[in-house]
């Protein structure tokens, strides 16, 4: 005999076909991520799916759930920290973690979506600033949680998401360095379409203005957080003439280009130059010297997008948004300056 | 009406339950690896199942597979190399990873078997040495394919396993070295348990041998393939009257803590200590000098571990065992000696 749920369910989708004009198999197809429904029909019971509330916690759900986590790019030295949040939640509430690299910085890409409505995740850690609204549309019709992991800080409103707080970041890398006595600071920040980027350079604005330092605009740049990027624009700050004793290097990755550009021109760390990275990845541990950085807590965010996931939604709260706070992890990159 | 493989199943699982004298409901308990079955029980209807090559691929399966990938330690430099090959190959099939982390750094945990059971994956990588026979025994009668992917070089015979040629990594490694003309080679191999540090060492030997040169067991010694190991050996090394003008240091990080200890002891790299790593990890190429390094080719090993899950098995054949090439990578941590 069927339970209260599943009664509740077919009355649901009986509702839903009535007034969607169409039979309950096509119901049935559009909930199953089948192809064979026209765009307009989809769309149609996608909304009347959404509006019904439909629950996708039927009978029928896998006995042992996914929790789904879907990345731009797995290359990211970010990824593997954001995994191990994942699976730190996914562990203790016996789900296992999906794993999909789609799409391009921005959102996942169109042929995702086919596929995580057959799996029918608890919920998706989206690592994305923005998702398209027929993604949006698509997963709440069948009652998929989603949240965005979000550390470029640029998240769609009205989705939850989780940040960290890369203004303050800024602020702590610089006044580190302003507070050791270093006037000539330059910062390689990250690329400019990245609000995280913007948030840190502003937090090394305010830094410097509150040690009574003017900007200058030579030593601003604006880097692609990787290697490369650093190691060039490192190579053209240290050959100035008047070079800055400190570099703040908005990721981990770019402070080891500023490390490698330093070995290169012959000046050593932190006797004649300091550094200061960005985010706290294990190798910020491991470089010579071990990188005084900012901590960006980025498993303790995944964690919280999966547990926001795990949680029963309350329709009548705003999308949610936690910001984490970052906090400066003071290692051997960083001295005051020679002539301090 | 159902479909022949429906019948053919159907008769089997018949034959099965007739055959271990127990209800329909009864295998159908072990297949979805339900807990209230007895053991002795369940062992017998797994032996049936296999013996009469029941197969897992029935018109109830997933429309949106998963590979499974298991490893004991996600924090493994390693990891997220393996992680990317399998994400390959699934993008090409259509596929999902699936991730787990569970067990030791020899097997995967008891409790990861009954996970795996449910979620019927098209196969399961393993990222360990060994896997219990019971483990083989559930995972062969419900016909899921199951590949070792070993970087470690100790497989189980019986298994179909991935690895890489340790042995011509390390004769590679010191050979590189001794054409430079390094006399004093120090080498930092890993820990004594794992065969891959064994075989890199034993290719190590032979290089110094077919240089002329003797191995000296005070140069010889053993880490734990992290930072830590690398640097506290290295200290202790670069300290000796008779230092040694270069280091085979066994992996990357372990590279990296020589790197380290250069630094603190003053010592210029490539200029008076040559380093090489083993792994080329994407870190190698970052740290300062760029590491060379050994490049085990872990991103491929899981690609061709992937696809020999997604191939057809051949009951004839012995269990598959594929070594791909391992080769040398130079970069600039290494140089002749200064007094060569």
């Amino acid at each position: 005999m069927p339970g209260e749920d599943e009664v509740d369910r077919r009355v649901t989708l009986a509702t839903v076909a009535r007034e969607a004009g169409v039979s309950l198999p096509t119901v049935s197809k559009v909930l199953n991520g089948r192809s064979d429904v026209s765009p307009a029909t989809r769309a149609k019971i996608e909304r009347l799916l959404d509006s019904h509330g439909y629950c996708r916690r039927t009978p029928g759900a896998p006995q042992s759930p996914l929790i789904e986590i879907v990345f731009h790019e797995l290359e990211s030295v970010w990824a593997m920290e954001l995994i191990r949040g994942v699976e730190n939640v996914a562990k203790r509430t016996n789900a296992t973690v999906a794993l999909t690299e789609s799409g391009t910085r921005q959102a996942p890409g169109p042929e995702w979506i086919a596929g995580v409505l057959r799996r029918r995740p608890l919920g998706v850690l989206l690592v994305f600033s923005t998702v398209p609204e027929d993604v949006k549309r698509q997963l709440r019709s069948r009652a998929i949680p989603f949240v965005i992991v979000d550390p470029a800080g640029d998240p769609d409103p009205d989705v939850p998401s989780v940040g960290s707080a890369n203004w303050a970041g800024g602020l702590a890398a610089t006044r580190h360095l302003t507070d050791q006595g270093h006037r000539r600071v330059a910062i390689i920040t990250g690329p400019p379409d990245l609000m995280c980027s913007l948030a840190r350079l502003d937090g090394y604005r305010s830094a410097l203005t509150m040690a009574g330092l003017d900007v200058d605009p030579e030593l601003v740049r604006f880097g692609d957080f990787h290697v490369q990027g650093g190691y060039d624009h490192a190579l053209e700050l240290l050959r100035r003439p008047d070079r800055p004793t400190a570099v703040f290097a908005g990721s981990d990755l770019q402070a080891l280009g500023v490390l490698e550009a330093a070995r290169v021109l012959g000046l050593s760390v932190p006797g004649q130059l300091s550094v200061v990275g960005y985010d706290d990845v294990s190798l910020a541990q491991w470089s010579s010297p071990p990188l005084t950085t900012v901590q960006q807590p980025l498993q303790r965010m995944a964690e919280e997008a999966a547990r926001m996931l795990l949680r029963p939604p309350d329709p009548r709260k705003a999308a949610q948004r936690i910001e984490l706070a970052t906090h400066l992890v003071i290692r051997q990159s960083t001295a005051p300056p020679a002539d301090g």
